[in-house]
């Protein structure tokens, strides 16, 4: 069972050596440069003594380094464990030591944090990508350094070896490190390429961070496993997007929700966009209002929505083109994937909008466990099945209709109570441009609707309430709007409810 | 790393439910059907208390109820071990002891024999299709009870879990089983599918035999992974491979180069194939006076000739198309397979014909091990890489031409000389239909050559020695020619050797 995941690019080369497979600024790297810079990086890793196996945390934001040196972790045969570059010195602490990481590749911007956070940890090695002259911390060797080594062979890896230990972003608790093998990996980029139709003259923009799913396999391994480009944007801003959607003609916009609300809003000026045919859309539950908006600000562009988790190497369901997609659904299982809904004593429902229960998975696609952590592994598995938390309906096609996330639900005086229902009718509203529901503590109903929202325009929170009041059943509409600047989101742009509860 | 390879079949129900998946005679038979079928199998396997794991001996012809079967084993979770339908009782009896099988499915054609093959395994069960009304042998079911039973879901399978049981055709020493696992077969598809850019609307003529790693994953696995059809025949010949591949168009032909050569001889009459795209060669090698000739007589059709064993699940080289390939080469290696030529100290060989060595083999296609074998499995597996027993040298752009088995190759006088090299030239004389060249024991040189030949027309043997003579160093060309019927063959139409020699 032979098989590393670095095979994907390294068997493209013999097909299309000379073709890009990153681009970045002004600059392109081909798929015979990333293979060989990465075969360095392998052999540098291999050289500072990092045995097969072993895990090395990778934070850096978008950029080619990252490129490179995933490829060359993988190559040599150990483990990658991709780090929000964001996070501060106790939460890196926190995954160097959870994942027993043996060296960590930082990135000169976000060093300060990266190396307080690795005080504890002795024996780790560090890297440091981009390091000023003279400006490399003590203790730490550059990054540039491996990209001088000897090229190292891809090492022969199990298909069934942790290649990726991937933190779940962790809306509530402290994060876990899912486990997705090199199968696994290979699955979900071959599986979502299909779907996607993805095609060697395809080249996706990639502003997706690298460290979340959705970025590493949704968006670059399904470009390189099928021999495609990858425009590389390390920040979200709507001109830098638009300006390399246009510069490099791309056919592929793989997003968050919170991108194509902005760039509904964006003034796209005289841009050629008509290379753009597909949008992906995941990470979030996509408002139907911004489909379709989007698509008749871009015209040409279909936005495909999908479902998934870390857990799941992204890609669980997806609506496969515009004929199949219905409106407000994930879609249906993708290729290999059995999805339920079942109730609280793990039975199946009938279809229905009524039938609500918890979305459960099984398939090539499921993770092996949580790193360290039999006991979550086994309340996450039960009966072969992968509990998501996500509470949906599917209807009689099979195509399934998320409600929410099953802790975010609220109980208003016995009532269930979807938050994503109420924020769905805000955002029809003009002036709202986001909005985040949530239950507060309710001495007569337990608990009680409150909404906090973004506004693009003046609007009064009776207004807002009286918006709600006329489009929903009594019990649900939120008694008490809040306006604020932001929510807070996580890196894929899901509202973080547990921080919206300290706002009340 | 839930998987199982009947996702192939199962998945394509979602998106081409109504399209024949297998013909056969008049009839067809859709991905849905087949899909059903094949789940009631499982089901009345499972119902007569066969375990996951177990082993199941198919002994069928090309018809669809070894389709039905197949997919029925591996939805049950049991593992295919499929037989050819000529073995004799002792062989049978030998690979069901070898195998541990729990049940036979056979066919009423070959029961005869398989009774007797069966009469040593207590506790067998065995299944019988096809058989006449009131002909059912004691102590059997009929195979057909199984299409009543009530479906079962396709069993959790792991991908490293033995998905087929493939005993090797053994042209020397007992056959040995090797184990193929639901990633190895998946992968072999998949990337079979992609080397031979196979369409949903490709149609394949599928006359190799189901029991062979050709037919059963290169052909059959090929087209149900990629949405195709399936012609089934039974039994080669000229006519019903010709009728077939007109009625149905087909696009794709697997073949043996016996099969080649007979069809470069047939008399096609007005037969419209223009429909025909593609031949695929392997088995063994095919004489590149048969690629001229074929091509030249069907217009159109481009032979593009791969290389592989059970071992490897067929495939580990291929010409990939009309532009790449090279005549006499079978091609280089294929996705994320890596092949070397090395000596026999395991060093790897340069480029160039002198450089003559042992093709090993490493990758996800990689076999998991003999069946209950470990001493062999060690002696074919060393430092990871699977040794092929076959010679070969590669060029500089890594193509690879075999020049003959190792254990084939001639030592007359203190040279090497390679059986292939002399049937090749043997196969450019007129007359020549068919060629075998062996060793014989000789006092004063250790071997001579001599050569076996089939004619198509009158030739006397001096001809073919001075034929040779003239085009072949003098060490090489062979002293003695013996004018045969016919030549003892494998099922792939490799020949036999070891019963060649017992013609001297």
């Amino acid at each position: 069972m032979a098989f590393n995941l670095a095979t994907i690019l390294h068997e493209r080369v013999k097909i299309t050596p000379d073709k890009p497979v990153v681009h970045f600024g002004g600059s392109s790297w081909t798929y015979r440069q990333v293979d060989e810079i990465s075969a360095r990086v392998a052999g540098g890793l291999r050289a500072a003594g990092l045995r097969p196996g072993s895990t090395v945390a990778l934070q850096l934001p978008n950029l080619p380094e990252f490129v490179f040196a995933y490829f060359g972790i993988l190559k040599a045969g150990l483990v990658l464990m991709p780090l929000n570059p964001l996070l501060k010195a106790p939460e890196i602490a926190y995954h160097l030591k959870d994942s027993d990481a043996a060296a960590l590749v930082t990135w000169a911007g976000v060093a300060g944090e990266a190396l307080k956070g690795a005080a504890d940890a002795p024996g780790l090695q560090i890297f440091v990508a981009s390091a000023p002259d003279g400006g490399l911390p003590d203790g730490t060797r550059r990054f540039e350094e491996l990209l001088a080594a000897d090229p190292a062979d891809v090492a022969q890896t199990n298909a069934d070896d942790t290649a990726v230990l991937l933190y779940t972003s962790g809306t509530t608790g402290r994060p876990k490190g899912a486990e997705l093998t090199h199968f696994q990996m290979f699955m979900a980029c071959t599986v979502g390429g299909e779907i996607f139709d993805y095609r060697p003259d395809d080249v996706s923009l990639l502003v997706l961070p690298l460290f979340h799913v959705f970025g590493l396999s949704s968006t670059l391994n399904v470009s390189v496993r099928y021999g495609g480009s990858a425009v590389l944007v390390p920040r979200f801003s709507v001109d830098d997007v638009l300006d390399a959607l246009e510069r490099h003609r791309c056919t592929v916009f793989c997003g968050v929700p919170t991108m194509y609300v902005a760039l509904v809003h964006a003034d796209a000026g005289d841009r050629d966009l008509s290379a753009l045919r597909s949008g992906v859309s995941g990470g979030a539950s996509i408002p139907r209002e911004v489909i379709r908006a989007f698509e008749e600000k871009y015209p040409g562009v279909v936005i495909l929505e999908g479902y998934g988790l870390s857990e799941t190497v992204a890609l669980a369901t997806f609506n496969a083109s515009a004929t199949e997609r219905r409106a407000g659904s994930i879609g249906r299982p993708v290729w290999g994937v059995d999805v339920r809904v079942v109730d609280g004593d793990e039975r199946e429902l009938p279809p229905g909008p009524d039938n609500v229960g918890e979305i459960v998975i099984r398939g090539h696609n499921v993770f092996k466990g949580y790193h360290g952590n039999p006991a979550a592994t086994a309340e996450a598995m039960r009966d072969g099945w992968f509990h998501t938390g996500d509470l949906a309906y599917r209807d009689d096609e099979g195509y399934l209709f998320v409600v929410d996330r099953k802790k975010d639900m609220i109980i208003r005086g016995g009532f269930n109570v979807y938050p994503r229902e109420i924020e769905d009718v805000l955002h029809t509203h003009p002036a709202v441009m986001d909005a985040g529901v949530i239950g507060a503590p309710d001495e007569r109903l337990g608990e009680e609707v409150v909404a906090f929202v973004v506004l693009r325009a003046p609007a009064a929170p009776e207004e807002l309430v009286a918006h709600c009041k006329e489009r929903l059943a009594a019990y649900k509409y939120p008694r008490r709007v809040v306006v604020v600047e932001d929510l807070p989101k996580g890196p894929t742009g899901k509202v973080l409810k547990s921080e919206l509860r300290r706002y009340l």
